[in-house]
């Protein structure tokens, strides 16, 4: 697989400026580190509790990140450290795997002569660069990404492979873009002639990604009819997430997969959208308000420091009051109408699972 | 950014057919039109009503579009027209940045001998257009794109950057296919064999999409088990839509983002599917019927010029007369099962918001 | 369109292993096979009741395969099988389009010294294969498709076209990527920092792909934090589905279109997940469950061999005694509050159908 480096348990203790609880260890190789549930021969884990310190004990890694009362629970070899979470997450970091260095413009890729490419990006085979665009310091382009014309594309950006970025869209600093994300396809906007034909509405605005926001794998994220769709400093979207045109994503949020959010829809500071929860358009969402898993927002306003649930979505502490009732409904309401409920069957609920095609 | 027209207001005044109100407006320099909420300067807006008029005034706009009444109710410049939304479309067009221009086939293209590209179509850099496909005239294929083996592009159609469209799949003519968008992967059948294994049923049909239809980005329309998967004449259909094998979505219908149908389903005319709806297989999906969001059709028919909600979906009618009562189960059945209520919690509420992942 | 091969009905009927009805009817040529309800001239179907059967007599086919009860209702040209749908299943095979052949590396694929393709492998142009990967025979990689640094692609696999996995990632043998397809992007894990700022936590570990398993268009399967995110032998990913890191997939899933999966859950044998459906992190699925369209899973264990709907969801056999009396909400309690009801009007459920932007 991917090269990683390895150290002697000594020196990732250096590194992590821990305690190595017993000198003997000095010299036992570690090659990786792993999740407690899925430890690997020469790998380090973690433990936070007396369950953790079990799980260690019996599994076969090499290792073990602890703090001085939970160190006391492992005989494996030990490295004593105060948060051994972070100094795990560390460990992450130094066993990154390292990957062949590039530099500068591949032969191989398309750029065009107009397009300001700064000393050192690193734009990769099959990129192609389109006229007037402009990537910075330090960003790297990978293969097959489209970067359209007059596009901006900040310092220290990750372009994965394939993705795209249309004309005049602007990417700040230290932006990543996975794999077969497309940033300002056309916003989703018609308007219905005499006949019922649905007549584009250009879309001549752009997106606009603040710094350190990351885009995940084939999401999509339109460009505003006019104006800018923008998406907040350190707001991170997970795969497969649909933001429309004109929206206007605050600071820090969170959109896990598959989320969605309709047009002009607006958000405040650190909200977060579970995966494949919906909102619908125009709608403002207060600062940290919390769209659960599936949860669609039809409500104009959603307030702030709430979490909501639900189809459509309600608050979450009126829900939990409501889905045990619901759940309840044979016992609360069946008994008196189970002969009625029986004579008129709505069948709706029995075609369930009948969704997976050719099963 | 990128370079758009720029007209002053008696220019813009005649080419929308308006009227400047004042003379001493003539020579105000329009660069660009905007929504009313986000207003820049040089920008023109539009009103329709003393709402409008009044965030006109505030804001930062340099001119606007009204009719003759509401044009009173302003002192900023005004174009005075009829239908102020329908010039402000106009103004959108007008305004729409000038990319550079491409013609012909790029040298760096990978165009098959066999292949039959009109001179008036466009083969940008890195496309990829195999044996015996047909690319029209006026129709433009952009970096990244590949076109399957005889596999037919109409007229004056759009590919945008890394779209697919796999063998022998039939584009008309206006299409636009957004970029990363699929057109023609395998349909998605199995057949079990005795041992629970799924073989693959081979997918041997296409897609044909027919004149004016819209592919959003990373939008997946799968090809037919045989015979052919049909996406009908003006149909819009949004970002990361899926649209499976042997469905005929028929004409003029609207698929919002995130939407879905499966296998075999059938839609009539001009019917709306919002975003994340979902639809089962072997559906029959009636004219103008809308199906709201997050909605789950497992109906074998649904009848037409009816909007649907829920999952399973049900029409809205019913489910507006549900659903106040759903919210007020609580009051209405929790009183004298409160303490039972506490005594059973189900707890499946309380994970709603647990959802999202490392949080 | 796409050259598919023609056969006489003796030479078909030999292929099936099947007999032909009447010698008469021994030269009739057929060059396609369709759906009984999309039947075209020149075109077999297939028969397994008496509906079937009046269908295929009204109907365009030029032949009908039936079992020798249903051929005595049948006018047409019959070849008598055992299994009519199996028989027809194989004439899927035989009727297959005959795309050109490609053999060999292309002159216009980028591959890396250090990669090792086998010489039965094909890639074609336009593909990038970075240092160090490996790519087994009779494995065919289509234009535009990323393989990263260190990647194993095992034998007989297909790549279509701009799929891309990413460095490190495994493929067993028989594995189709469809176009679009991404694995191996970085799993989404952060960690908050004391100013709320979302720390990246890095990526390191990989995805394993067993054999036989099919991954839809578009579909994201994302690298482990550390350890592998594993597809089980034999699964089937339709498209746009997401699998969260470090998620492990038994064998034999079919997750349907859409359907989501968050980080670190982990699939029995043989479940089922319908479209949309969406699972929770940290959740075990039993052994052969269905999770149906659109539910949502967010219990910590669901049961093997049971059968879960709604959101939260919950066992489908418990859901269709409450669906019933939830539709019946109006009836059941409504009456003695409709005036509280019309007093109190939620109005959420009234901007259901307002999702659909610019409509």
């Amino acid at each position: 697989m991917l090269r990683a480096c390895s150290l002697t348990l000594v020196e990732l203790a250096e590194r992590l400026r821990g305690v190595l609880r017993s000198e003997g260890d000095r010299g036992i190789v570690i090659n990786g580190v792993t999740p407690l549930d899925a430890a690997a021969p020469g790998s380090i884990v973690y433990v936070t509790n007396n369950a953790g310190c079990r799980i260690a004990e019996s599994g076969r890694c090499a290792a073990v990140l602890a703090n001085s009362v939970q160190a006391g629970q492992v005989t494996k070899p030990v490295i004593i450290v105060d948060d051994p979470r972070a100094a795990w997450m560390a460990c992450l970091r130094i066993f990154t795997p390292v990957l062949t260095e590039y530099r500068g413009i591949s032969p191989d890729a398309s750029v065009d002569p107009s397009a300001v490419i700064h000393p050192r990006a690193v734009i990769m085979q099959r990129a192609v660069i389109m006229p007037g665009a402009r990537i910075g310091a330090g960003s790297v382009v990978w293969p097959g990404v489209f970067i359209g014309e007059q596009a901006q594309i900040g310092e220290d950006c990750v372009l994965h492979p394939n993705a795209v970025v249309r004309e005049g869209c602007i990417l700040g600093n230290r932006v990543i873009v996975h794999a077969g994300a497309v940033i300002g396809a056309d916003g989703f906007g018609y308007r219905a002639d005499a006949d019922g034909r649905h007549l584009k509405i250009p879309q001549i605005g752009n997106v606009i990604i603040e710094d350190d926001v990351e885009i995940g794998a084939n999401a999509t994220i339109d460009r505003s009819t006019c104006g800018s769709t923008v998406i907040g400093e350190g707001s991170k979207i997970d795969n497969l997430v649909q933001i429309a045109h004109n929206v206007n994503i605050g600071k820090r949020n969170i959109f896990a997969a598959q989320a969605g959010i309709a047009g002009s829809s607006v958000t405040g500071e650190g909200c977060i959208f579970a995966g494949q929860a919906g909102v619908a358009d125009h709608c403002r969402i207060g600062d940290r308000a919390v769209i659960g898993p599936q949860a669609g927002v039809q409500l104009r306003r959603v307030k702030a420091d709430t979490v909501y649930f639900g189809t459509p979505a309600i608050e979450m502490e009126k829900m939990q009051k409501i889905l045990p009732l619901f759940h309840r409904l044979p016992e609360l309401l069946g008994k008196q109408n189970s002969e009625a409920a029986r004579e008129q069957p709505t069948g709706e609920g029995t075609e369930a699972a009948g969704r997976s095609p050719d099963f």
